[in-house]
């Protein structure tokens, strides 16, 4: 099979762009093998994804882009590699296990460069698997500090992804503000129900019949970020608030790496507080 | 196929109930068809349902019963019949369609009796059927005034269940209170996600990537009743909020008529907020 | 909102088809509402469906589509308009139900010209709707007059497709050939799993955990054509082959509902046996 | 939380035996917690599981329930430890690895005692975790006699049951009676449909819309034992053959996880080719 490249762009709708933005890709001879796009009616915002099979004179070609978009489009080819990703976690290991395994086992399209862990808990799995292992604890430091730290380790890394996989430190802004639409956790509840702590709990009080998770990019507010993959599991009366928290971790790891995958894959557009996801 | 009487039993939990009250069945020579039970060790209530075919002599079999039950249980033998149905309508008529048809094609146990609208827009599908129609307006007069007139019909009718395909005026709680644990709703949405207006607006804002329906008991507070069922499906960014919206007129659909049919079929226990159901 | 005309194209996959075909729709001030392509690397087969706003001058954009695409290319732009439809039943009326409601509601971009029986059970159902009924008896006639007679009516009545509401009658490869992607089935059953009589005993027997109905187009054989969509709901060993068959009618009429949807949406293109689905 | 027993019984159906089991429980001041029955009408056999708490004096009470339990009756209680699991593969490991790390984050109920491979894919992964890895190569000697070494091995190990977990090699009639019951395969494909070879390319010629795994029990033929869970995915035209076969994966592995747990936990009886789950 042909190398894929995929281009990505998003700017402000107006007629013609399909036209004229194919028919550069043409020009060049680029085949598309595969293609979205999506022009959003509320903001009027229009955004494309498709790849590319054939020779790319990344240059010339985005020269011949930038000729014929809107002067506030974002376009641009992405490299046709493996994502670097960055893991932390606190001490629950299962979505992290999930992610180590399809690594070894090339089933997702990225390098974990590191796993940082503010806990000893998941350096021995960690290790197994012969990924590097940080232990950046937060314990008689201000969270300043210890964000200081895990900032200048994931600086020094370069990752494309911060991957939270049950890191359960609530973040600051300045963190957050950092890497934007580059931290995706996983939240253990169905947003937006049950923000907060002990949500299956909570879910176990109100006696619902159904759980979910929600993997999302975080911004300012931990729980909060644009939603990029969600799924539920049913439930009932029989389960306990400890129950539904271990049903629903099977959950989590299967959102977790479903949302992870389409943001690996360049298929995640985020505007404001929604994401436009071409899956 | 034998008849099947059903028999219920909420008390608190103790050891050897399930032998006393099996036993008790045997000796009257009945045979159980279906046996659930469960024993809340949150509340330390025990709940039992049974199907039990054979020669009911009912009088005697619950002499019994309550000779080796604790004093507060609360247990009835539920007749082998249809159960009686008013449906209360506003001006959509997705879930009263639903219920119409089924009741026709005797797809569910239950009796509708009448049906009441507060606008005149469900008259002609309901009549259709040759299905009473009630049109009481909330128009010119008082909440109060309204909601006696409706309780004057309903009460007039007698019917085990009130079913609100879509009623859309908030009820009273002294309304509510003459009807406990009778009055079953379709709340618009994924409780306790998106109460209030607007539903389908707030998840398209918040960018959800799933939508549901929740069908509950009524009490107090309109969305906040014990919840009997739920489902989701899928959307993504390409629904309006219009669209989420009519994409969420099938799950209402489908949620409530699986809840009606659960609490048709005596399988929905009550206590506080949650609901024990037996499926 | 705007007028939305939809184009179809179906051709040989080359080069830049996506270039010239949107280039044209820009030249005519055509604005792409939806877009959806699919080129089958197995056929080498292209298919785009967009939806287009503006003023269009059919015969022109048509002219100036057929100069640029592959000669082998069979498009059309899509009249705005409600389909037309007859459906066909034997006795059971689930389907038909689910479709004369949503008929009913607008529910759906159908107008339904008639329902065919061969039996007078669903007589009643569809005239309450005030859809013309024809009753059309295979009794004491040859299989190719009983047919006949069907063609005849379906041709007088000139619809766009033909819905087999469980029409329980084999058809013949002649009739069949008739309507080409025009006789839309629901199957009893999830293809290619029990195939033929009571596929529910079958599923029974088999002891399966999951069952599932199949929209398809019927060619020469009446369960083995190109499947639209598909959807399975769960059972367990407590339910009879009775009850799996009661369940399953909900699963067949969600299917055959979602399928005919999508036809009509025009969103289906059929290539041997199989079915690309722009959803 | 007190320790729980399960008990497990299966006989010929008959009036009153809930009566007298749940009275010798109660007598021997057992309480049960959870509590499962089922009296198959087709072959009017009774099944019935419970979790008893308190103090289980297991001689006294099995001889009195044989004294009130039909003669056939096949009872027991099954002692609350981790089951003994052997894993036998090929060269896929993506359920292997879900095991290995489901078992070192100790969520089953399972001791893995071994894995056994026919070729040394699975060696590195299955060392990482520490478990024992046997490689018992087919190569050069008859399917006769590399079964014997199979069975050697099992038997000296001594495993409640053996998952095969992507094993390829099909396995004759007389190893299979080695060990009745106790064989679990995870078959690639939503049994019954597309048995044999390449299912995903069959399921991509048949042009279907879900794909699904199987986990069932082994008996003579590789993918026809009783059904013990089952699962599906969506998929569509734009999946090829090779991607429906990665989407497979995913759901292969959650099916055969959550299909042992059932097992692990006694949840399931094998009645000829059907199984009764109680989850």
């Amino acid at each position: 099979m042909d190398t894929v490249n995929v281009l990505l762009i998003e700017c402000s709708d107006e007629l013609g762009i399909i036209a004229r933005v194919t028919t550069v890709l043409t020009n060049h001879k680029l085949n598309m093998v595969e293609f979205h796009e999506f022009a959003d009616e509320d903001t009027n915002q229009f955004y494309l994804r498709t790849g590319v099979t054939g020779t790319l004179d990344k240059a010339k070609v985005e020269a011949d882009l930038k000729a014929i978009l809107p002067s506030n489009a974002n376009f641009r080819f992405v490299e046709n590699r493996m994502k670097k990703v960055v893991i932390m976690v606190t001490k629950e290991n299962h979505c992290l296990g999930d992610l180590l395994l399809r690594n070894y086992t090339k089933n997702m399209d990225m390098e974990i460069l590191a796993v940082i862990g503010n806990h000893p808990d998941c350096k021995e799995l960690t290790e197994k698997f012969n990924i590097p292992w940080f232990e950046i604890s937060h314990k008689d430091i201000e969270r300043s500090e210890h964000e200081r730290l895990i900032t200048e380790k994931i600086k020094e890394l370069k990752p494309d992804f911060i991957l939270l996989a049950k890191f359960l430190r609530i973040l600051s802004p300045e963190f957050v503000a950092e890497f934007p639409n580059k931290i995706i956790n996983i939240h253990h509840s169905f947003l937006p129900s049950f923000i907060g702590a002990n949500p299956y709990r909570q879910a176990y009080n109100r006696g619902v019949k159904i759980i979910g998770a929600t993997a999302h990019f975080v911004n300012n507010d931990l729980d909060e970020g644009p939603i990029i993959y969600q799924d539920v599991i049913r439930v009932d009366h029989s389960h306990s608030a400890k129950e539904m928290s271990r049903a629903g971790k099977d959950v989590e790891k299967g959102v977790f790496t479903k949302g992870i995958k389409l943001v690996l894959k360049d298929r995640v557009f985020v505007k404001n507080n929604r994401t436009i996801v071409f899956s």
